[in-house]
């Protein structure tokens, strides 16, 4: 398998042999038979990035919808969070459920958030391991085939792919995220799963947070009072209404924006979040009283060193500060620190004064947190120019090819 | 090592990179201390091919020369043969020896032909079983890296390479035996080892013999009468007088040729090779009567199917034919019949009439072998016109770099 890695690694996978390999790996395990709940099951995935928490949005908004979302996630790995991870932050709350006990939320609720549990793409284990140790992870037709077997098993019918372009991700230029997402929507064509995918910049973190809790209280602020950050709440805006088009709730994109947007102005996504969170072991409380009950230890801000216009907020330097911070992981048996992350006071493109609060960083670990403090401090750069902006989404790939960006909003 | 192995196979290994890799190959056991031993130690080795005995020749005349040569040898895989399976046709011939029964040979008699012991590069044996399945087995730098450790581990002190190029070896064209030659040329020379090699042909079977003990029989025949085939006798006097030069026994190549000659006509050559055989276990009356004491039971004859030409003997072909009748191995765990082989009657351009005998076939196992025999046939192609003859020797390397052909002869 090792040697079958590098020869994907230096020669690549045709479409037809893309499409056995990912068929290979999905009969690997068990498919989950998802037939007893009805409608078009969709789901969303992310490449990962910092601060990418649209998952925690767009699931229970979607499912509100009436859409059903099954959604089997995964850890913080390197730089990048995890949607597990920042799951367990919420005391009580359980991703390791069986495949019944899975099916059983997403009757439920419209949507259930697992862990791949043994019997999903065994393959793919096996096959990670092998790619952390040939430095094979970040290839593309291996990413495509992780991804589309473990969707499949899973037993979605649809998928929304984000594919993280920049410094933050894994993919750092567009035309690598280009290739990888011709590759998601071909092959999982051919498994009779119909998959959009979106490109998007992740040369900054998305949202005011970082780091587990941080980034769920970020989401059920958002959820409760219907604002937050701008960036975050376009990105969630599309995704979603992408997943309403797939579901077949909304015949334009026009109109399932619309959607989100009442879902959300209502309250209804913030309800359907905390039914999800209490069906998978939390309590009711607990979710309501999040930012009091799962507190950090420990704070300190981050302070403006000069005068300026803040040029860039490097999203890999606040990834790799907060697995030094105790939030991340830099091997997956690492423990986590679910309490430690990062909250923006300011944002790319902001003008500050010297010693204004740029940031403050929360931890629970020993108060000792110098070396994280300093790498935080690097991700900073100010200058005297106002950065260019950068789009948020840089294309659209579904079956008729590319668009240079989501058509229309 | 499999994911090292791919990678080497798609980018190949720069000088440095080789250098370094046999290194670490050599340091994964332990080296022979040949010091004891007086004398520039010189050994020879093939890449392999069909009815290639030249060492069964070289080695006991150099040896009668006063040059020791330390020779750990291998054994036949695929279609090609191997020393140490014509060796063990001599009854009572043993290659196992240990390291002090090997050094206490190659004192006594002045050469001794062994195999790789388990302390010897276990690193070559752990990667050839790789290789095998990665199909990695014919790589120039794997190749080079694979000889050349277990020859300096051996203790030798220069190395004269036969390089097979053709459909009876394992390198197909003279572009990668010279890519090959480079290698072993540079990077011994790195580990103090002088390596001189030669790129010959084999595009069709080397001498009138092919299987183990008919080989033996052909070589313990040239060196009693000191007379047989032409092409094999001139490329073992090419070869032996390279180890001369480098032995230091000669200080031309032409003076080193007439050496090889009179020590042939000598007969010294045949009587230090059968002391090397009594060294090694057999009895000087086996080895004297070899051709009585070893005989298969059962022999026919390949007839012409018309006459013309002999256009071709394909030695690709005899290998594998050789294989199905018993002679070698498909893996290295088959057993051996080292009565099997072939006895060309005729030469490649040879004119012959239909039902005339092109060869004659021996072997011990079961007496029904049509499917090897259909197999021998069809390795003979026979036509209107004589074949171009083709060199024999295709080019010298060495450290200055590529001679076209040897020089002077």
């Amino acid at each position: 398998m090792a040697a079958l890695l590098m020869a994907i690694y230096f020669r690549g996978l045709t479409d037809r042999e893309g499409r056995d390999f990912l068929s290979a790996m999905i009969d690997s395990g068990v498919r989950l038979d998802l037939a007893s709940i009805p409608g078009i099951k969709v789901d969303k995935h992310s490449t990962g990035g910092v601060g990418d928490k649209t998952s925690l949005i767009v699931a229970p908004i979607v499912a509100a919808a009436g859409v059903p979302v099954p959604m089997i996630s995964g850890r913080a790995l390197g730089h990048t969070g995890g949607t597990l991870d920042k799951l367990e932050s919420i005391p009580g709350f359980r991703v390791h459920l069986t495949h019944q006990e899975f099916i059983a939320v997403l009757a439920k609720t419209g949507c259930a958030f697992g862990a791949q549990t043994d019997e999903i793409v065994p393959a793919d284990r096996k096959l990670y391991a092998l790619r952390d140790v040939t430095s094979t992870v970040a290839i593309p037709p291996l990413i495509a085939a992780s991804i589309l077997s473990k969707k499949i098993a899973e037993g979605t019918n649809a998928l929304v792919m984000d594919v993280k372009i920049g410094s933050g991700g894994f993919l750092k230029d567009e035309q690598t995220a280009r290739g990888l997402a011709t590759m998601l929507v071909s092959w999982s064509a051919h498994e009779n799963v119909k998959t959009i995918v979106y490109g998007t910049d992740m040369e900054r973190p998305l949202g005011r947070t970082a780091g587990n809790a941080p980034e769920v209280r970020e989401c059920l602020d958002i959820l409760r009072t219907g604002t937050g950050d701008a960036r975050l709440l376009e990105l969630s805006r599309v995704l979603a209404a992408t997943m309403l088009m797939l579901g077949e709730k909304a015949a334009t994109m026009e109109a399932a924006r619309r959607q989100f947007d009442d879902i959300l102005a209502s309250g209804a996504g913030y309800r359907k979040m905390c039914d999800i969170c209490v069906a998978q072991g939390a309590a009711l409380d607990v979710v309501e009283n999040f930012a009091t009950c799962v507190r950090a230890k420990h704070s300190a801000p981050i302070l403006a060193r000069a005068s300026g216009f803040i040029r860039q907020i490097n999203p890999r330097e606040i990834g790799l500060a907060l697995v030094e911070l105790g939030a991340g992981r830099e091997k997956s048996s690492d423990s986590v620190d679910h309490t430690a992350g990062i909250t923006l006071a300011k944002d790319s493109g902001d003008y500050v004064q010297q010693d204004e609060v740029l940031a403050d960083i929360h931890w629970s670990g020993r108060a000792e947190a110098s070396a994280a403090i300093a790498r935080f401090h690097s991700a900073f750069t100010i200058g005297d120019e106002a950065p260019l902006d950068t789009p948020l989404i840089r294309f659209r790939c579904d079956q008729n090819g590319f668009h240079p960006a989501p058509n229309p909003y």
